[in-house]
């Protein structure tokens, strides 16, 4: 259907866009690379017959005209900006994928019902300001002031780098789309995950993005030398730990969509001999229903007050995040099943573990999302890789459900 | 019996030499404290009667003569260094309480048959030049040309800080003492663990020094996205490694003597998303039996073992230390009994978890080594404390025993 060879130079071509370090490529937002990526990517557009402009915060937006001009708009892309050191798909493709299927409908001569819009989404990763989802948050209208004042390594504010780029930072609410003029927001991604490899298929339509429960755990034993203190008079903060770090894997697995990780754990004071006083670790908890998550955290909680009493320990506990589930709209999961057996894929469906600019974006429209499959799982990193083909197949069911949605009233 | 407030103001008088800081004091090998120090207790043992000499690795001795100089000398003695910011009475109490056994003697008029030999070892905790017990291994003449290479983290080597100090490098060998020429070593110190505590005791005799295995343990499992990667499809390190944690805590309590512990552990990448990749930690294992220490190793690699294969993950383990124990001899532990029914202390045995010079002295002859009940098990510390009449119990028992000892043939 779509032009596999075109999807794919467009890729290589844009992933050429960087600098280049350690087999990657890093591209932040309100950067000479980010300016040079946005010229090539507005170069696609008008090749594919969209009219493109740059919103106040950056965005870049490609469209292609609706029969009704005032229907409500149907939005697809993803972000242009990298992770240091990222692949050449991260964004990229959902951006490069949405152009090529305005580009093969109006090719085809295909007219539909409702504007489409292609959205280069500015500054996803947050890398350069440790804020991520600038650009989708500038559409829901949520950026705030302390937000343009953050800065990057250099001392550089978010203000300072969008007057350098030539926006004017008093003028990011004129980013926001109204809810009334949207219809849906689809978004086209690798998968960064195992699941579709797994069960060896190319492309998957996505549940929704699950929640995020970032919290900080810090047990408190008694520290003692590891020679001259007997089993029975220790409160060793690690073991403890250790028996909660299993206990979060165990309720975890209980349920079969939670995933739940401790990604940094410390010793303290981590003498080889020295019996562990204190020990810090990170929860990262998600589920796509909040109410299963709830029911999670509460009973690795229970079962860490548990063990806190059998050892004599202390835990203080932090939340450092929490952010609520983003769902995909039965209307865009029954098209994207639609489109899937019609380009003779079986239709599977699976949750989003990461973060997406359609997190941001279920504030004002229903959204959905496509993954293609992601080898090994890897991203940000130089060893992303998805194949031409997973590629093609991930456009071609967006070009389908795209086509199904703008159609329709 | 012994002179109690004489002790306690000898304690002070040596506590008081050091750098001070951070509330507690440091005195290292070879440092102007260090001279002080000794002049110190030079002055303590000519006040107490006995002969005064240095040998030629720094360690300081006190002799009284016995009625047959040819006899095996009876020794005792301790440490007369101290760690970083550490507290008066580790290795000090062994030193002041052996000169203030013989000053006893002395004063009452007690000729023994054998000589007796109070040591101020140089250099046991190995703050300095990362080495420790130099002053022991010199003599039993283990101390090899590298060693006298270690440097301090000023560059300054061991044999350049002797030279300083008036002392041949090339002489260590004249500190050795032949086996032939002693009878037994028996050394005071702080318990530094709270077993004499929790059993509201204020002496300990000691059935030997535990021995001592460090590991160095790393998993390898699969890092990945904590969102993007369901339960299932993890090859997770750390909870691989807390299963290990676990394992480590429940072989070393099945045995009731045997203590365990994880002092480090460090995951690796290390990011709050990312489910760990690597982990490293230590072990550390200590029994007074090897044999039942061999045994708890074995059943926690085997489990080990069993948790990799279930897991998928890899170890690799390293040696950092084998040690083996230090049993103290029949004939001190029986002489440490009668005298401490003596002086009205029910006798109790308890097993060294901490390394002490007597583990090197088991090289040339038999040990002996009776604790004093520390305050909240607490050493190395500036919070290091022990009551007056709880040393001055200990000094009464060593009095008796050493008496015991070297009356007999």
């Amino acid at each position: 259907m779509i032009n596999k060879e075109r999807l794919y130079n467009r890729l290589l071509e844009l992933g050429a866009i960087g600098k280049q370090e350690a087999g990657g490529i890093t591209r932040h937002s309100f950067t000479a690379e980010d300016k040079a990526a946005k010229e090539l990517v507005a170069s696609f557009m008008k090749e594919a017959g969209l009219t493109v402009r740059e919103d106040s915060v950056g965005n870049l937006i490609g469209r292609k005209e609706g029969r009704n001009p005032e229907a409500p708009v149907v939005l697809t892309g993803s972000h242009i900006d990298t992770v240091c050191n990222g692949g050449i798909y991260d964004g990229a493709l959902g951006i490069i994928g949405g152009i090529e299927v305005l580009q093969t409908f109006n090719e085809q001569g295909i007219e539909v019902e409702h504007p489409i819009e292609v959205y280069a989404f500015n500054d996803e990763e947050g890398c350069r300001f440790s804020f991520s989802m600038f650009g989708s948050r500038g559409v829901i209208g949520t950026i705030e002031q302390k937000d343009l004042e953050m800065k990057d390594q250099d001392g550089v504010s978010v203000a300072e780098a969008m007057r350098a780029n030539g926006l004017e930072p008093e003028k990011v609410g004129e980013a926001i789309r109204p809810k009334e003029s949207l219809k849906v927001f689809v978004e086209l991604h690798i998968e960064q995950g195992r699941v579709l490899e797994s069960n060896n298929l190319s492309v998957g339509i996505v549940s929704g993005i699950v929640n995020e429960l970032w919290l900080k755990c810090t047990v408190k034993g008694e520290a003692g030398h590891a020679g001259a203190t007997p089993m029975d008079l220790r409160k060793d903060a690690l073991v403890a730990a250790a028996e909660m770090v299993q206990v979060i894997e165990r309720e975890a697995k209980k349920t079969g969509t939670t995933v739940a990780t401790v990604g940094r754990l410390k010793v303290l004071p981590g003498g080889i001999n020295i019996i562990p006083g204190t020990v810090e670790f990170t929860l990262d908890l998600r589920d796509l229903s909040q109410n299963v998550s709830e029911q999670v955290e509460k009973e690795i909680m229970k079962e860490f007050g548990r063990i806190c009493e059998e050892r004599g320990v202390e835990l203080q506990t932090e939340i450092l995040q929490r952010i609520p589930p983003a769902p995909c709209s039965e209307e865009f999961q029954q098209a994207a099943q639609k489109a899937c057996s019609q380009i003779g894929l079986k239709p599977f469906t699976l949750p989003s573990g990461a973060g997406h600019d359609a997190m941001q974006m279920i504030n004002i429209c229903p959204i959905g999302m496509i993954f293609v499959r992601s080898k090994n799982g890897i991203s940000h990193n130089p060893a992303e890789w998805s194949s031409l083909e997973d590629c093609a197949d991930g456009v071609n069911v967006l070009y389908y459900n795209i086509l199904d949605l703008a159609v329709k009233h």
